[in-house]
């Protein structure tokens, strides 16, 4: 299959380089120039559960990607505040077949592809796959992990394209899993994000640690409850005691791991997704004439981290 | 005036120093036998707006104060979790006529007096000025400031005898008012604490770097509503605007200054008074029916980090 991986940061490089080892014809494309330039010159480098390994690929400035090359799957993994320019970017490069594929943390964006293309072409999931970046030129893959998607409009033939998405991404040791329902899947994974990434960057500590404090369940039980509320007025009916489940279950599987956010924040003093995460529920629960309370002030907490270190 | 000072550390310091200075007797008492063993040896030693100064006073360990020594005042400055073993400690110093002063941070410590003492004997006020313990032997005394207080029972002679103390104090240079309404004062000082002390220890800023952080103003507003919804149920008609504006005005007067809990916690790792301060609001507005998400966050959040450092 000929992916566009749009995005190789750290979750861009493992699913470029597990799709291209699988003999995917794979190209990347990346808005950072430092990153872009380690791309062209060195491939993909990543230390893949203790081995380090290099792939070759076609690697393109988000800007200079040729207008006639056509893929038959554009994999959106940039930060969330990235998402639409690439797309706006990318837009010549899509023809009616082309399926956008998003697994990026974060609920909302299947809106923003939405604006820009058919529904029939957008493929929505999530990942619990960790990635870490060591350098521009080097990301660390290590620890277990799975993904899921599926097709936004129903019935075919996107049901199909879902279907063989996935056994392409499975045969790639993604571990990938069809959904019945991606939205539901996204505010899921939202919950890990809403409560462990938020927390742990708040903390400075990884997901071990903070499991161990003593009001780290009250804590996860409010965010979640506030995640189902607004999931549960856009037609989501998420289980509260499954989706608590879930984060906390990310304590044995990933207990070690620093989340996404808190490399963004505290490792790389970047401004973070929490505007895709507590802040969406933050701002659509007020849409909705909700009280999101712990959502708003982790949100707020999270741009006051960011305002006392000056992130860029 | 005869004067016991119960706990003498930052605070209690600053207090005795002035009440010594002014002529007024004065004994001191505290629980910490390295802070006790230098108060014995030197003295209370400061630097006082810029000038190193030693008065030396009776000081005792909390149970070696001889039970026929009485005081016409015992002004309580410990920290909130050691107030109750404080008071039971002293009450053998206490008779008819010894007025107990409370000016301590938190909340509801008249009630924690009322349990041992009749209400006629307890005064009850709070102090904006700072005060920071540089070392076991050494204060640091900046900044300007001011202290209220009032009787709790009305009626005289308790009336009489906080015109009194107020007077003392004042003449000590403590910058003393009569206060109407003395849980009034306690609940508007409980909003500077429950918003600048909470997040400036959190963020390890202080308050003026906490200023300039784009959310401020938002989170000091959803404090402070819930301070007065509790205070509403205890019979205070907490003025919102005013008690918000009594907040920011810190950023002016002491926007250099890291609040206590930030001096405990972050610079001394001790655990905290936040379940007296944002803790008292959590929990008394559950008992109330009230939902006070920041405040329960807030306390959740602090108890973290006391967690997370293993503070004592």
């Amino acid at each position: 299959m000929k992916f566009l991986v749009a995005g190789v940061g750290a979750m861009g490089t493992r699913f470029a380089l597990k799709l291209k080892q699988a003999g995917n014809d794979v190209t990347v494309v990346d808005g950072w120039d430092l990153r872009l330039k380690s791309l062209k010159k060195d491939g993909l480098r990543a230390n893949l559960d203790g081995q380090e390994v290099i792939e070759h690929v076609p690697a393109y400035g988000q800007t200079e990607l040729p207008n006639n090359l056509r893929f038959d799957v554009v994999l959106f993994l940039t930060k969330s505040m990235q998402l639409e320019q690439m797309v706006k970017d990318l837009l010549p490069n899509f023809d009616g077949h082309t399926m956008a594929l998003c697994l990026m943390n974060g609920i909302g964006h299947e809106q923003t592809l939405e604006k820009y293309l058919p529904k029939e072409q957008v493929f929505l999931g999530n990942t619990m796959w960790t990635a870490q970046m060591t350098r521009p030129d080097h990301v660390l893959l290590e620890d277990d992990g799975s993904c899921e998607l599926s097709n936004v409009a129903p019935g075919e033939p996107q049901a199909s394209q879902a279907k063989q998405l996935v056994e392409v991404l499975d045969k790639a040791g993604l571990k990938c899993h069809l959904l019945a329902d991606p939205r539901y899947s996204v505010f899921r994974k939202g919950c890990v994000n809403g409560t462990l990434n938020t927390l742990c960057t708040l903390f400075e500590c990884n997901l071990e640690e903070f499991s161990k404090t003593s009001h780290a369940h009250e804590m996860v039980v409010e965010v979640v409850k506030e995640f189902a509320a607004v999931g549960a007025k856009e037609g989501i009916d998420l289980d509260v005691d499954e989706a608590v489940h879930h984060v906390e279950d990310c304590y044995r599987v990933i207990g070690a791991h620093y989340p996404s956010m808190y490399q963004d924040l505290v490792k790389n003093n970047r401004r973070t997704e929490v505007d895709y995460i507590n802040g969406y529920v933050a701002s659509h629960g007020k849409k909705y004439g909700l009280k999101t309370p712990y959502c708003n002030l982790l949100t707020q907490e999270v741009h006051t981290k960011e305002d006392l270190q000056h992130a860029k």
